[in-house]
């Protein structure tokens, strides 16, 4: 049988704010088994460059990264916010690391191809290094990973977070039984986004369909779904969206 | 016989420029057996929290760091200059993995006490884990340092990187036999300030005394080759203090 491995992403307010951050993070401690995190950091990205005078674009909830934004992101998701994390994790017990897609070559990606839009400097994922990360769980490491990736030829590339935990999530699951957890600002994907306590308990692809159809999921949660429903296509075990706040609890949309 | 490694210390303008920064790092990427670099950034550190707002306050070289320069520091060290370095190093075949001595609890520090000054979030070594640097180098891996430790209780502080490189050096020696490299802007310690071909071969503790008490070695070369000193007596096999480009010559100040 193999290992359990409990992939967590979290991105959003709860990170940025040191209380509910050391909260989260204390729940994440207490995980058993192997476990990685994946973090954002985008409204710190957005908070600095506003400081220093770079406009922020974005088009369809992704980031523009021209050769500045680059920097920034790169300060804050890189720097800030992953070494913060890390410290933290360390005073709890966990052996933290925090690595890029650059760091031990982790995660190489193509930068995106120029169509009617251009990302500048996003990434692509094209190869995950699963063995690496296999061996530093083996070593009993935490791996914490900033969403940045790197196209072997010497430049770093902004990549979305959902996107790595899905890549990651698959190309692990040749070795570990993977669970897959999306924690963001809802209890999980809402039936009435007026309603927080409408968590859709079960969604598997036809549900998912038939709701998309109907027009109660859309928007930003449709790129994050589709995520989903491709790791689960590869053979993630368990994939859930639910909130920080919720996650020691088990509660949240489990996608089937 | 133990293998050779060799620590490489780079600082100043050389890695804040890209040519220079790709030149030196084509240098480093040549060197043969075990390699780790610890590199600084203070210059775009200076360079951020200008435009920030954020006051750079010095005493005697060294940085106050308080709490927004402590996250503008781990922004520059830790996230840009690091992944820079990190992305350039694996276009050069060279397995990089950027590190703050927080992760893999590689560096233990202690917030420096207040005496007549305050330093703030500044970190004086306790404990370098050897046996993980180790063990990174024997899976392939060259660690790339940024000059940050962690108390062990979640925070992050800002430490010199003469003062690590020395420190990781000294706690490899039962491992390796260590060659410590600082490279900085002059071609090593000179005879005359203004001379800069007048760079002393071999410095011994005698003639650091004498060149000391003369007047000839002073200010900021005082801590540096402190420094270099205790990392001698520790058993550091060589040291050698030239320039970012004489690096690959060989060429410099050898400490005996």
């Amino acid at each position: 049988m193999n290992f359990q491995l409990t992939i967590v992403k979290v991105g959003g307010q709860v990170i940025e704010e040191p209380d509910s951050l050391k909260t989260f993070l204390t729940d994440f401690s207490k995980i058993a088994g192997y476990k990685m995190l994946i973090h954002g950091g985008g409204r710190t990205a957005t908070e600095l460059a506003k400081k220093l005078g770079v406009e922020s674009k974005m088009i369809n909830g992704r980031r523009i990264t021209d050769e500045e934004t680059l920097k920034i992101v790169t300060m804050v998701y890189a720097g800030l916010v992953n070494k913060q994390i890390v410290a933290q994790l360390q005073s709890l017990s966990v052996d933290a690391v925090g690595l890029t897609g650059a760091d031990m070559n982790l995660i190489l990606s193509r930068k995106r191809p120029v169509t009617d839009v251009d990302y500048g400097f996003a990434g692509d994922v094209k190869e995950v290094n699963a063995r690496t990360l296999s061996d530093l769980f083996n070593q009993g490491y935490t791996p914490v990973l900033a969403p940045l990736t790197h196209d072997g030829e010497g430049n770093l590339l902004n990549t979305n977070a959902d996107t790595i935990a899905a890549e990651t999530a698959k190309a692990l699951t040749y070795d570990f039984n993977v669970r897959l957890i999306y924690c963001f600002e809802k209890k999980g994907v809402l039936l009435d986004e007026n309603d927080e306590n409408s968590v859709i308990p079960v969604l598997d692809r036809e549900l998912y369909q038939q709701y998309k159809e109907e027009g109660i999921i859309k928007d930003g949660m449709i790129p994050k779904l589709d995520n989903a429903f491709r790791a689960l296509a590869s053979g993630v075990q368990e994939i859930i969206i639910t909130s920080a706040t919720e996650m020691k609890t088990g509660k949240g949309t489990y996608i089937q």
